[in-house]
């Protein structure tokens, strides 16, 4: 196997929305068929910021399952796996606690963002202070060579490198490799409010919305504000947000068309909408068929399968790991 | 079993000397004879202030193990295994991170006092900062009822009925006891300094110290040092260090004895000494032979067999917690 190694995990949450779609699955579906893929269900992760109510963790992993497997992530490809299932990531996270220095944590950019944008949950807790180091170990453990990221997962994956780094230093070995990202280039999803598509904004569309919800929402997306009425000219470049989610449903050619028409004041809002949702419901059905084929395939051993190929992977690492600090085995 | 469950560990950072003897394990000795206990060998904890130079670990685990055979720690009345080979003790680490407050761990005095005390090692990192959260996790992943510590470690065992206490209230359940200290009387050993002995201080009599080398440290004892001649009267009670340690070799008659004799200036110290220095070789000796014996015994075999009692356990518990946590499993 000489393919590059990728590493990639969600938080088991919530239910998957356009968001999750066009910013990350569609990207990990061109990976898989590129890399030897490794996506996991982050559930410790979901964790440390879960803590107070994680009941629905498991339902969501579930969920996160099914819908990976109805996006087209396959077993065949790719390794899908569950992390608390791998309890070696546990350990190698314990053993990178005992060098990473706590001000590397601290000085971590996304974690001062979040302890202070995050009011409603107590999030001064040991494990969110060590988040980093969870990833470092569930990405090194496979010694993930690339790890597709968003912009403001660089300073992670950056603490992952130096994570890697200090350990090859300190026990004199070559042994983890940096990892790189690969970073996406797919913009904001634009919820219906403009802002970010988001669960917890509540101006998402998901994947298990039924025609009707998706028909509604859409047409609840802001468009021009100052196109009153049909006839006024619109300009969706700049003042469409139902624009953004546009671009990624139509061709170039049709995008042209439909800011001629938009602009010229022949095409309205509400028809324009229409047909947008129609769009984004006729790709959901084929996910929606796919869930429900999913649904009857045997994925626990889907899922089984993919725990197992990482097991063996992260037992080896860790074996290594303990041999490389503690120098040999007393037992 | 209805015994009550006692759990203590030793870090393998040294060889063991008369301080650990004398301060710990006569009384895991006593321990073993009433209580259902759990010794292990702390060496994850060694990690934490060793991770730059771990490569003695394994040896002294090796060691500290036949150590506490030799002394008579017994495989049949006690479970003896090593931290390390018990992933699940990683695992509930992690799971106890993520609602562990920082605050209660930088406020921990022993971790503020390390931080200034250690110069010669880095210890600002996650791991050290969260050793009581590792220490919490070997214990309740035994539910300890009892945990034997020095008055200095009552504040890190205070953490764990904390961690304990905050893991049923999350959760609502009463699954954790929170496990009450068993103070230990023996004041500390002082070493041939008067400090209290300590592999660092260089002022240690060590388990495998041939005899000679006993009898070389004890002279060097201090003793009462405004006894300068025989002929002076002495004050072993106020001024003389090796005064602590006859204390812990002789009976009472025999120590009322030797306080009459100094105070008449009878028996000078180097006579004291030389006594002394007999009484421990006579100790040590019961522990040497032992230790022969051991090395001809399947002294790994007794290690598995702890390993293997402790980790059905552990790993029962790990279960319950991620059922307690999860509500369910997905797979």
């Amino acid at each position: 196997m000489s393919k590059i190694r990728v590493l990639s995990g969600m938080r088991p949450t919530g239910p998957l929305h356009l968001g999750h779609l066009h910013g990350v699955l569609k990207n990990w579906l061109e990976l898989q068929e590129k890399y030897d893929c490794f996506y996991f269900i982050a559930d410790w992760h979901a964790l440390t910021t879960e803590y107070e109510n994680p009941e629905n963790i498991s339902e969501f992993s579930k969920e996160l399952f099914l819908e990976w497997l109805s996006v087209g992530l396959s077993p065949q490809k790719s390794t899908l796996f569950i992390q608390s299932a791998i309890k070696e990531h546990a350990e190698l996270h314990l053993l990178f606690s005992m060098f990473v220095p706590v001000p590397w944590l601290e000085r971590n950019p996304s974690y001062k963002e979040m302890l202070q944008n995050i009011q409603n949950k107590d999030l001064n807790t040991y494990g969110f202070l060590g988040y980093p180091v969870l990833q470092a170990a569930d990405i090194l453990i496979y010694k993930a060579q690339k790890v597709p990221v968003g912009i403001d997962q660089v300073p992670h994956l950056e603490l992952t490198r130096e994570i890697a780094r200090r350990f090859n230093y300190l026990y004199k070995v070559n042994y983890f490799p940096e990892p790189e990202p690969i970073l996406s280039e797919v913009s904001k999803i634009p919820g219906i409010d403009g802002r970010k598509m988001s669960k917890s904004y509540r101006n998402a569309i998901f994947l298990n919305d039924p025609p009707e919800v998706v028909r509604e929402k859409v047409m609840n997306y802001v468009t021009d504000t100052q196109r009153i009425k049909k006839s006024d000219p619109g300009d969706p470049e700049n003042r469409c947000v139902a624009f953004n989610l546009i671009k990624l449903y139509y061709s170039d050619e049709e995008i042209k068309e439909i800011i001629r028409d938009c602009k010229n004041a022949v095409l309205g809002c509400v028809e324009c909408k229409k047909r947008l949702a129609e769009r984004i419901i006729f790709e959901l059905e084929k996910i929606w068929d796919k869930r429900l084929e999913v649904e009857k395939e045997d994925w626990k051993e889907m899922l089984y399968k993919g725990i197992e190929t990482a097991r063996e992977i992260a037992h080896q690492t860790v074996e290594e790991v303990n041999i490389i600090i503690f120098r040999k085995k007393i037992i």
